[in-house]
C-alpha cells in the first residue's frame, strides 16, 4: 500500500488510506483516542476507538508519545468537528519509532527553542517558513536564468579582503591566515567577461559584532553582475526579480502564505517601479520627521525605520555621499558629490535588502577612488590583493553593474518575521554557533 | 542600435549589426585588418578595409591591442575563408577600453595560468566549461525539484565535527575555534522531519594534504537526503539524477560539448542501471588484476582506476567493512562485517563521485557503531559535539537514506577534464588561494 500527504486528504474521503508522520498532539477520551498526525504536509486528526480497533493497535495508540514517528491506516471522513474538516478513522497503527519524552512543551524560552533549533524546525511554524525559502530561492534563480544569466560559484575561502577588510572572519589555512569571504561581487565581476550576466548565489560571512533583529553572521547572499547594463536597468531588473518572487509564491504557495498569515494582498502588490529617491532627499524626509542628519551621516536601524514606515514597496535611495561607499563605485558626473548607486530599502522598517552600483571600469578612476578612501577613512590598502580586480579592467574593461541581496532580509520581510534568524534554518549570530 | 550575440550571426547574413566583444586576435596585410572579435557565445573575423572605412575607424583598429573591448557594426557576410564562415566587413569600430599589453600569451606554463585564473577564465577553453558547470547545477536542481526535493541552507561555520573531526579548517569566531563544514549531511538529515525530501547544495571545506588531480580544499556538495527511502531506492534516484543531468547537456547544449570535444556518444549513454558489484567482489576484481588487497583496505586512486578502466558508465560499490565507514552508516544484517552503503565510481578512473547510505535512525544502534569506531581508530568521540544530531532519532526518528555528491568531480568525468580545477572557476588548493 503506498501512502499519501495530509495534504492530500480531501481527494480520498470514503477511502481506505496509509499515512506516515509524528504525533503532535494526542488526548483520550477513555473510549476514543485522538491523536493529531503531523507529516510536512499539513496536520490531520486520527481517531483509534477501543471497539473498533485491534487489540495490538489500541495498546500501542494508548502507549504511542508525543513526537514518535508513526504509520496509519484508516479510512478518511469528512468531520467538522476536527481541527482541519477531516478525520481518519484508524484500523491500524505501528509505531516506527517511540519518542522518548519530547523536550519543547508549549510555553518554551527564545533561548530554549535556538537550543534545540534542530528539533524546533519540526514545528508547524516553521515548516512553512522553510518552505517558502527555498521557493524564494527557487524563484529568484528561475528569474535569472529565463534572462540569459549563469550561476556561478565564487571562492568562499579568500587571501584578499572584499570592501574594507575589517569584520571579516580568519580561517587557519595550512598555517596561514586568510579569510571567509564577506562578498562575492568581485569574483562575480571577474565572471563578466567571460559569461555576461551571471550570480553568485552562496554564504557571506560577517564577523560584525552586531545584536540587531536583522543581522546574521552566516547569510545568504545573491550577487548578480551584469556586463553592459547602467544603474537604471539594474534598478528596473531588482525590481523585477523582487516582483516576479513575490508572485510566483502568490501564485504558487497561497494555502502555505495563508498558514503563515502573511497578508497576500501586501504581497501582490509588489510590482514595479518602486520609488526612487536620492539620499538627499532621504536626509531631508528624515530630518522632516525630527531627525538631525546632516550630508555623510550613514544609516542606522531607526532611519531605516522613519524612512520606510509608511510604504507597502519597497524605496530605492540613490546617489549616496561617494565618502559612504567603496571604492569600485564610480563617480556620479551629474553630482560629484555622490556615486552612482542605490540601495534598497524594504517598507516597514525591514531594512536595506539591495546593495546596487555601476562598478568603475577604468584603473585610473578606481586607482583615484582608492587613494580618496585611504584619505577619507585614514587607512592604507594593501594593493596587492585589489591586483588579480584592477587586472579585469586593465585588459578590456567594460561598463557594468551589479547588485547583493540578502536572502533572509527578503524573506524576514515578505513573511512579516520579528527576527532574521528564523529565516534560516540553523542561524549564526555573535553568540550562537550551534546546533 | 541592439547588439547581436556572435552565435546568433547567421541568421543576420546581409543585415547590419552591431556587436561587442573582445579583440581575440588580430593580423594585417596592409589594406585590410582582420580582427577575430570574442563574447561569451563564440568568435568572429571582422573585417576593415582601408578602402571601404572612414579614417578614424581605420586609425582605431590599426591601434587597438589583444583584450581591448569593443564594439563594432557592419554587414555580415557569408566566408568560407574565415574560421567559422562568417564575416563582418566592418563599417565602424570604437575601442570602449584599450587593453594594456596581455600577459597571457599562446604557451604559457600552467602555474602562470592559474595565477592569472581571473584573465584566463575569458580564453575560448575556459568559457563552455564553466557553462557547463552552470548548466550541470542547474540540470541537477531542476530534477530534485521536480520530485518534490526542497533545497535547504546548511550552515557552513559549525562548532561540531562531520564524519571524524581530522582535516577541517579552523575559524576564529569572535576568539572561539570552530570549523569549516566537511559536510553538510547531518544538517540535511536535520530537515527531513520538517521537509521530508531535502538537498543542501554548498559548498564542503577538507583540509586534506592531498595533491592529487581529483581534490580541492573547497569543493561544491550536493547533498540530499530522504525520509523513508531504503539503499536501493537511493541508487535508482543517483542514477536518475546522474543520467538526467547528461541527458539534459546532450539535448540542449550540443554545440557547447562539441567545442570542448566531449564525446557526445559515451554521455547519451548514461542511463539506468549502473552495475552494482560488493566491496568484496571488487577486491577480488583488482586482485585478479594483480593487486594484493585484503579485506578492510580502502581505495587509492590506483585501485579506482583499476576497478573503471573498462567502464563506460559508473559502478555501485556496494556493502563495505563497517570499519571503513562513518557511525552513521547502519549494519547490514545480511553480512553483519558491513555497512548498508554504496560509492559511485566514476569510468576511466575519474574517482569517486557519490557516497550514499542508510542512515542508522535508532539511539541504541548509533551508539553501539560510535563506540565500536571508538574502539577500531582508537580515537574518542566528543558526544556532545553529537547530542542533537542523536536527539533527531531519539525524538521520532525515521528510516531514511541520503548521498553526497562532489560536482566537480562530476563535471571532471562529463567533460574528461585532467585536472579537478578546471571545473571550478577559481581552485583552492593546498598551495592555492588566490586570485
Amino acid at each position: 500500500m503506498s501512502y499519501i500527504h495530509i495534504s492530500d486528504i480531501k481527494k480520498e474521503v470514503g477511502r481506505n488510506v496509509s499515512i506516515r508522520g509524528w504525533v503532535h498532539r494526542k488526548r483520550s477520551n477513555g473510549n476514543i483516542i485522538f491523536i493529531v498526525i503531523r507529516d510536512h504536509t499539513g496536520i490531520l486528526q486520527i481517531a483509534i476507538s477501543n471497539s473498533n480497533t485491534d487489540k495490538d493497535t489500541w495498546n500501542r495508540s494508548e502507549n504511542v508519545s508525543l513526537e514518535s514517528s508513526i504509520e496509519v491506516i484508516g479510512i478518511v471522513k469528512e468531520d467538522k468537528r476536527s481541527p482541519t474538516g477531516y478525520e481518519l478513522k484508524v484500523s491500524q497503527l505501528k509505531i516506527i519509532n517511540n519518542s522518548e519524552p519530547y523536550p519543547i512543551t508549549e510555553y518554551q524560552s527564545t533561548e530554549l527553542l535556538l537550543d534545540k533549533r534542530h528539533l524546533w524546525l519540526r514545528s508547524t511554524k516553521m515548516i512553512p517558513i522553510m518552505k517558502a525559502r527555498s521557493y524564494m530561492f527557487r524563484y529568484a534563480r528561475e528569474y535569472l536564468d529565463k534572462l540569459g544569466f549563469f550561476e556561478i560559484t565564487p571562492p568562499l575561502i579568500t587571501a584578499s579582503a572584499g570592501e574594507s577588510g575589517s569584520d571579516m572572519f580568519v580561517v587557519d589555512y595550512f598555517g596561514r591566515d586568510v579569510y571567509l569571504t564577506e562578498s562575492s561581487q568581485l569574483y562575480s565581476e571577474a565572471m563578466i567577461y567571460s559569461l555576461e550576466k551571471v550570480y553568485s548565489f552562496a554564504p557571506s560571512f560577517r564577523a560584525e559584532k552586531s545584536r540587531t533583529i536583522k543581522h546574521l553572521t552566516e547569510f545568504w547572499h545573491l550577487e548578480p553582475e551584469m556586463a553592459y547594463y547602467n544603474m537604471e536597468e539594474t534598478m528596473c531588473l531588482i525590481e523585477n526579480l523582487i516582483s516576479h518572487i513575490s508572485k510566483s509564491l502568490v501564485k504558487n504557495n497561497c494555502e502555505m502564505l495563508n498558514s503563515m498569515n502573511v497578508n497576500i494582498d501586501v504581497l501582490s502588490s509588489i510590482h514595479p517601479p518602486f520609488k526612487r529617491i536620492t539620499y538627499e532627499k532621504s536626509i531631508q524626509i528624515l530630518n522632516d520627521k525630527g531627525k538631525e542628519l546632516k550630508w555623510g551621516d550613514d544609516f542606522g536601524v531607526e532611519e531605516e525605520h522613519f524612512l520606510t514606515e509608511d510604504e507597502d514597496k519597497p524605496l530605492f535611495v540613490v546617489n549616496w555621499p561617494r565618502e559612504l561607499k567603496p571604492f569600485y563605485m564610480p563617480i556620479n558626473p551629474e553630482d560629484e558629490r555622490t556615486v552612482i548607486c542605490a540601495d534598497l530599502q524594504a517598507p516597514k522598517g525591514h531594512g536595506e535588502i539591495v546593495g546596487a552600483s555601476e562598478r568603475i571600469w577604468k584603473v585610473e578612476e578606481a586607482m583615484k577612488r582608492f587613494k580618496e578612501i585611504e584619505k577619507i577613512k585614514n587607512i592604507k590598502f594593501n594593493m596587492d590583493n585589489y591586483s588579480w580586480y584592477l587586472d579585469l579592467i586593465r585588459y578590456g574593461g567594460i561598463p557594468h553593474s551589479g547588485f547583493g541581496m540578502g536572502m533572509e532580509r527578503l524573506i524576514k520581510w515578505f513573511l512579516n518575521l520579528d527576527h532574521i534568524r528564523d529565516t534560516i534554518p540553523f542561524p549564526r549570530t555573535i553568540n550562537r554557533i550551534s546546533p
